[in-house]
Formats: structure tokens, C-alpha cells, sequence
């Protein structure tokens, strides 16, 4: 997106601005809602269900879509994980406010549970960030960000960049699924995964392998109980919140799956999408920021029909 | 907070990386936990209870710190109508994911409920924004934003500054409380209230007036469940969740009131805080960010003892 596109938008913006209320609806630039209403097939793709972790809780399900782009050796394990039952009888043990939920085994069963482990492996070397490649695509934002030199959309997913070190990750925001690790940064493997429910905590980015974000069901997990412990540990064990399965998507008989699809990012109508979230347009608005952070573009996700 | 001082931080830390770990304790800068561990009594102020709501739901106290320096007219309407009984019986209609959790009286039952009012008002202009005063502290933050040409605290607030118009404003972020409004932006006076829950949606900042924010009590707002209606409205009177009373804190017993003190903002201390923020100390990082973003600076409150 040129800089010349956004000034004429902003210009067209401040001639339509919402709140006069006196042009015919025809002139008016599209909020998000008319953007995804008047997108069409091609500005959405399919969500692979080999790249799908389905979170089965009592009170719903969260889909999660895994980023093997970014971490593939992370993903890869989580995915061996999976398949070796490591997970069977996990519980939610950490949900801390404004910042995660997690799920481990506690440390006294752990070594116990690593005889489960055939397939993956308990740790991992990091996959903190990868290079830049120019073959995949980035949607880059134009307001800058106060973390990373540059952010935008690669895939489905928000990434940083930096062009001097040639380096690329994903960010640590709401609805982003990360491998919980201790000090030693090849310790997480996929064993304790998390996810965070808060503001975007930004200073996690680089320092913890991620491995995807939640598409669906986040409202299963941020409605649940806090925990009263240190960063948010539940203290007693029968606070601790049954997962009743962790799934790859594909294993998943296809009547039984969620199939959805997710907007692509590198679209005509996603930079409107972007357009009309740096502006909004809604009549309730007095004034248009004319700027975002990545972190409040979303990714629409909707079902397969 | 001189540039210069910010890079000799920088060189510093980049000697005593924690992660190095060979350097003794006394060489390193201090965590949040030290800084905070380190304070004393005058770093820290007392939460004026003439300027403290109550918000008691059964599982807990919500403590919210009004703001009469950016919102003077909403806040004292807010306390006239606490006072005038407006709020008895009043429920939490809405819970939105990632955004916020309100407040108001059914659209039917609000004529009859508006008879309750005897020295506030319904509806009041708005107090979006204030000029700046240079008599009031302000402690800039050395990173940038997003959406504001400076953002910093004044006193106990997160608050926006634009030199060129003059003016200064609250910022919408997780804890922040405001009165909802309608499209008329005068229609907004307290008799709708709202708390942010979620990521920090900056674009409302300046749309509606901000009266202070939660400082205690958010886990018994953010754990409720969601609304599946529009706006995460419940949408079944039987899924409205009771508030047993709002009051002011001046108005209760001082037996049963909850004392709380607020870390000063304009003290060396309160610097060394968002320095141990930007560039984070504690073993488990790989690197430090040396930067923060507002929303990311935590404003310490504790107890009274």
C-alpha cells in the first residue's frame, strides 16, 4: 500500500467523514462488516486441517491454527504429541488475567507422562524467528509499531520484521498459542502450550517459541476462573479445568470437524479490511484514529457453508 | 527522561544481560518486583475515597479510581447518581470478548428507572478530551505510540498528548471505565458504565468520555461469561449478572471499606519501573525489548497496611 493511496484515502475520509451523516451511502468508503459481506470466494481460503489442533473442552471447542511456517519443528512436534496421546487427561492448570491461559502435567507427574512421548520429543531448540523469505507474503502495516521495525500479515498470521538482522516472527497477541519453556531456551517442546487472553504482551516476542492462534472458541478460555497463585496458577487440583481431548483436525472423522476458513491477507479487500479498521466509518464515531496497531486488525475467520 | 540516560541504560544492560548470569546481583538493575520491593512510603499515595467507587458483585469488590481531572462534570454526575439510588438494582447486560463488560438498565425500564434521578442528569456533553495544563505531572513515555503524538501518566492515568492542539486525553485500555453513549455525543452521562476487558482499543480513545479506571477487582469482570448476542450482549434477562451495590467509597463504613494505596507516577522510582518494563531483567529472557508500549506499564496498587 503506497503512501500516496493512504493520504488520498484520508483525504476521501475526511470529505465522507461518517458523523456529517449527509452523503448518500454510495460514496461512503465500506466499514469492515460491508468489506467482509461484499467479499467474494477468492478472498478466502480453507484452514488445513493437517495444520489444526481442536481443543475439546466441556464447554465448547477451540480451534487452533498451527503456523508451521514460523516454527516447523515446534509444530511437527506438537502434531507427534498429539498422535502419541500425550495430552489424554491434560488439564487447564494456569489461567493468569490479562495474560494466559496454559496447561501442563504438574512437575510430579512429568516423567511419568514422558514415557508416553514415542514419536515427538519433550524439548526443543527454539524457533523464536526465522529469516525472511521475499517468496511469502507480507502485508505490511503503514503506522509502525513500537516494538518491531516492521509488522504486517504473512499468511494468517501478525509477524514482526526486522530487514537489518533479516529476521521474521510472530507476535505475541490475544489468541496467539505459544510452548511454554523454563530458563533454558531449548526447554519447551510442546509439553506446556499456552495462549494469550490479554493485551498483547509484546516484550514475549523472540523469546518463546510460537506456534499458531486460536481462530475459534477463545471465549471457552477467557471466561474461565483465574487463578489465585503466582502468575496465575490455580492453587488447589480441583480447580484445574478438564481438557477432554486435544486433536489434529484430520484424525477428526469429517462430520465431526469444524471446518472454517479464514480471509487471506494479501487481498484488495483485506487492505480494506485494514482501511476500514485504521478508520472507522461506523456512525457512532466522532473521529477516525487514521492509525492502527497490528494487533487491532482482525483476521475474520467463518465457517465453511 | 533524557534520551542519554535511556542509552546509558541500554549500554548497561547490554553488559549485565540476565541470561549471562555471571555478574554479581548487586551489579544488576532492578526488576518490577525490586523496584516495587525497594519503594518507599513516598512513592506511593493514598486512593482518595471521595473519588473511589465500589462496584460489589457477589464473588468480590470491583475498585474503581475516578478521574475528575480529565472527566470533572461525568464524574460528579457519576457520584450523583450513585447517590440519588439511580444504579440499585442495575446488571451486567454485557460481556464482549476482548472488549468490555457494561452496565445499563434495560431499554424498557429506563423512563421508569430515569425518575430515580434527583441531582445528577441522564445525559451530560461529552469529556472527551481536556487542554493540557503544564501544572499537572505528566511522565512521558520515550518509545512512541501508535495513535497519539505522546503518551505518558498524569497522576494515577494513562493519558494521550497532542502539543499542536493543545489538548490531553485518557486512553482506552484494559481497566479503563467510561460512560457508554449513543450515537448523539451528548448522549452519554453514567447511566450506562463500561469497563475494558480485552486488548486496549485505542480507537475509541477521544469518542467517549473515560472516568477512571479498575484498581482491584478486574478477575471478577473479566472471568464472567460472554454474551452471544450482538456486542456480547446476554441475551436472556436470566444471564445478567446482579450488582449488589455501587457506592462510593466515602459513603461506607471505614471498617468496610477496601484502603489502597497507588504507586506515585512523577517519582524516580515510578522511572525505574518502566525502565525494568522496557528492558526486562528477570532470568527467563532471552532479550529484552528496550522499548514498552503504554498499555504495557502497570501502574502498582497494594493495600493500605
Amino acid at each position: 500500500m503506497s503512501g500516496r493511496w493512504i493520504l488520498l484515502l484520508a483525504v476521501v475520509l475526511s470529505m465522507t467523514k461518517p458523523s456529517l451523516g449527509k452523503e448518500p451511502p454510495s460514496t461512503k468508503l465500506p466499514t469492515m462488516a460491508e468489506v467482509i459481506s461484499n467479499s467474494t470466494s477468492v478472498d478466502w481460503k480453507a484452514i488445513d486441517p493437517e495444520n489444526t489442533l481442536y481443543v475439546d473442552l466441556k464447554k465448547g471447542r477451540v480451534v487452533i491454527e498451527l503456523a508451521p511456517v514460523f516454527a516447523p519443528n515446534t509444530v511437527a512436534n506438537v502434531k507427534a504429541l498429539v498422535r502419541d496421546g500425550y495430552y489424554e487427561g491434560i488439564r487447564i492448570n494456569r489461567v493468569q488475567d490479562n495474560r494466559v491461559v496454559a496447561w501442563e502435567f504438574p512437575d510430579a507427574d512429568q516423567t511419568n507422562m514422558a514415557r508416553r512421548i514415542k514419536h515427538g520429543k519433550s524439548t526443543l531448540p527454539p524457533e523464536f524467528e526465522r529469516m525472511i523469505d521475499p517468496a511469502l507474503p507480507f502485508t505490511r502495516l503503514p503506522d509502525g509499531d513500537v516494538y518491531a521495525p516492521e509488522v504486517g500479515f504473512c499468511g494468517d498470521f501478525p509477524a514482526g520484521r526486522d530487514p537489518q538482522s533479516g529476521k521474521m516472527w510472530l507476535l505475541h497477541e490475544y489468541g496467539m498459542v505459544g510452548v511454554g519453556r523454563d530458563n533454558a531456551l531449548d526447554s519447551g517442546g510442546g509439553t506446556e502450550l499456552y495462549v494469550i487472553i490479554g493485551q498483547a504482551p509484546r516484550d514475549l516476542d523472540r523469546n518463546v517459541t510460537l506456534i499458531g492462534r486460536v481462530v475459534q472458541g477463545m471465549e471457552f478460555l477467557t471466561a474461565l476462573p483465574r487463578g489465585t497463585g503466582d502468575m496465575g496458577y490455580y492453587v488447589k487440583p480441583s480447580q484445574y479445568v478438564k481438557i477432554k481431548s486435544i486433536r489434529v483436525a484430520s484424525d477428526v472423522p469429517p462430520a465431526k470437524r469444524t471446518n472454517l476458513e479464514v480471509m487471506r491477507t494479501d487481498t484488495t479487500a483485506f487492505h480494506d479490511l485494514i482501511e476500514s479498521r485504521r478508520n472507522r466509518r461506523e456512525d457512532w464515531f466522532r473521529i477516525a484514529a487514521g492509525k492502527i496497531e497490528i494487533v487491532n486488525v482482525p483476521i475474520p475467520v467463518r465457517p465453511v457453508h
